[in-house]
């Protein structure tokens, strides 16, 4: 069977941007052409993600409008919506689609506007964000999503002795690699102090326990292994495991398990018949500090109740045995909703080229990408490797 | 190859529905599964499309969510937006992966809530809907959807001398059909004055010639056909067409040909084998008289500029030579969005099964669904068949 690969890689800074959804991503598209030497003639379907646009500014049906932007109106184009893990999903498609030969070469990427440039404020985001959590047993309750994983992360604590200072230094770490990440939202280092002395937002997050808004667009090219020797740095794409879980919250029978992550992660290693001691680093969804603990228990890097202690030992950084998030992750690369999944293909792609500059993990064959979306309903994870 | 079939269809009344989106789907969903005579258990995906869930009630995310409703909470589960042509969408998705050999048994459906039950009235929801047209060129003049498709008849209406009177004739018709099927949202005849004689809307369009805001929910169980033999009444999906068209408006070379819908049905018709002429019927997209005109042309139906006519000759009623819209269609059966497309699939069902009651088109071997979003932007066009 055809094997997909990612021949092409693009990205915006994440950030705040003073630029319409329709410029942002064709920055990143165009990016994604230019490295891997494609023209749009060459490109036959789009898979798009966007989570919010209709929410945060009245625009839908945005896959044909931004194909008309990037020199492919005419080819199938769709828009996913998965929450936090919307664009990962529109990559698996793309990846089954051009395993299944329907699609020779495709345009996957996604786009958010997150910030005030949208004109909308903090209190008004976070209620459109509470869109993907149970419209009817979760949001009557106030519920939003520092709530939803301060629960998850509380039940976490309480069942492994998790601690306050153990997440924060999954922020100090993410912190440190944002700063040899030139398209990060943030650029600073913190210290472990500086998050545990900052404002509480929902016990046990403080504010910089806490990934920002952010804006920002990322993109790649999938094409099919028996045509992306013709390219220069191809990357495989080896397996992608994508579950959901039972929601609401209430329904789930272990919530801080975050069982579709479980799922998926061993759909993606059984596919690239690999185990998560067989990857050089993993980029995970730490929306929250405490979503990192729980995701890199959930993808087999540590054993439960581990992943706490394994921050705090460094374990996690970029010299760590087990690095976790080179790229800043969302807490500190930023959270453009939806161009967060393909985001981290992004990085996937340029780590295993080694074009990751000061941020690169020397030597990296095998990584894994864990983008999970509402409270722990959805999760997609893959597994990339360098071209053998 | 595996070709897909479709062993179940289920679909509640479109109309007004005072009941969440959740109940709306697990409707819809419950009766194809009894329909299929299929357990949740046996059920590996779920391709889902809602247009508008997050702007009307802040609602997203909703994949998981109504899986866990319907039993199949874990299970691979997306949701689609592509304005109108939503769930023909996620079908078209469903019917490529059950194809490829990704999944065995796969729910596809779709729901929607546009009515007064949900809070707001038609200004917001007319603004809602106006989401898909494009964000900077089209929305900011005001431009709505009874707008994009009265310029696109205008047009029509210039270059072949389609008159009001020919459309009406449309929406006579559907009328007509809606008042056999018993899921439809309008059950009862109207007249040609009625429809000249009710308020203009947008010039050329009255109020008659629009479809109404609809709730809604449909939905399909898809499998391959080597295994549809074990279910009662298996009908075979023989194409499936997906294309875009340049947006906006203004960068259509010739607007009133929705060049979407051509190149989809050129698609669905090569897969099938098939051409207009050997299809029984079709159920297009009239969201409003004009658009079934040029979508009877587009698809093959009628040669360029004879939609009109052939509507007003009783060529496209249910005892014409060419019917269109059997089911009532927008028109009449209703336009809950993100239902629309399934809703078609059920009814190219049960018309292909003999079981479409007082609307049944005798003999019906193949039929042809066409479903369009946003202003042209996105069409699917699907060709299904007797099980040979």
């Amino acid at each position: 069977m055809t094997r997909a690969s990612v021949v092409g890689a693009g990205m915006t800074t994440f950030g705040v941007h003073d630029s319409t959804l329709a410029e942002l991503f064709a920055a990143a598209a165009l990016d994604a052409y230019d490295d891997a030497g494609v023209s749009p003639d060459e490109v036959d379907a789009f898979y798009f993600g966007n989570a919010m646009g209709g929410l945060t500014e009245n625009d839908t049906h945005l896959a044909p409008k931004l194909a008309s932007e990037v020199g492919i109106a005419g080819v199938p184009a769709q828009r996913f919506e998965d929450a936090c893990a919307t664009s990962s999903n529109a990559f698996k498609n793309a990846v089954q689609a051009v395993e299944a030969g329907i699609h020779d070469t495709v345009l996957v990427g996604g786009v958010e506007r997150c910030t005030p440039e949208t004109g909308l404020g903090t209190g008004e985001m976070t209620r459109i964000f509470a869109s993907a959590s149970h419209r009817q047993y979760e949001q009557p309750t106030g519920l939003t999503f520092p709530g939803v994983f301060a629960l998850l992360t509380k039940r976490h604590m309480h069942e492994y002795g998790t601690t306050e200072e153990q997440l924060a230094h999954v922020a100090v770490k993410n912190h440190a690699n944002g700063t040899r990440n030139p398209r990060a939202h943030f650029g600073k280092e913190i210290t472990v102090e500086d998050v545990l002395e900052s404002p509480l937002v929902a016990d046990p997050f403080r504010l910089m326990d806490c990934c920002p808004f952010s804006d920002g667009a990322s993109a790649v090219i999938v094409t099919g292994d028996d045509r992306a020797d013709s390219y220069d740095a191809p990357v495989d794409v080896a397996g992608v495991g994508h579950a959901t879980d039972v929601v609401p919250l209430s329904a789930k029978p272990v919530p801080h398990a975050t069982r579709a992550a479980r799922d998926a992660a061993a759909q993606a290693y059984e596919q690239a018949e690999a185990s998560a001691d067989g990857m050089a680093f993993a980029e995970v969804h730490d929306c929250f500090t405490g979503a990192e603990v729980m995701a890199s228990e959930a993808i087999g890097f540590f054993e439960d109740g581990e992943g706490g202690p394994a921050a705090e030992e460094g374990r996690t950084a970029l010299d760590g045995d087990r690095p976790i998030n080179p790229s800043g992750g969302l807490k500190a690369k930023g959270h453009p909703i939806g161009a967060t999944g393909t985001g981290q293909i992004v990085e996937l792609t340029e780590q295993l080229r080694g074009d990751a500059g000061k941020r690169q993990i020397d030597g990296a064959e095998r990584a894994v990408a864990h983008n999970l979306g509402g409270d722990a309903g959805t999760t997609v994870v893959t597994v990339m490797e360098v071209r053998r």
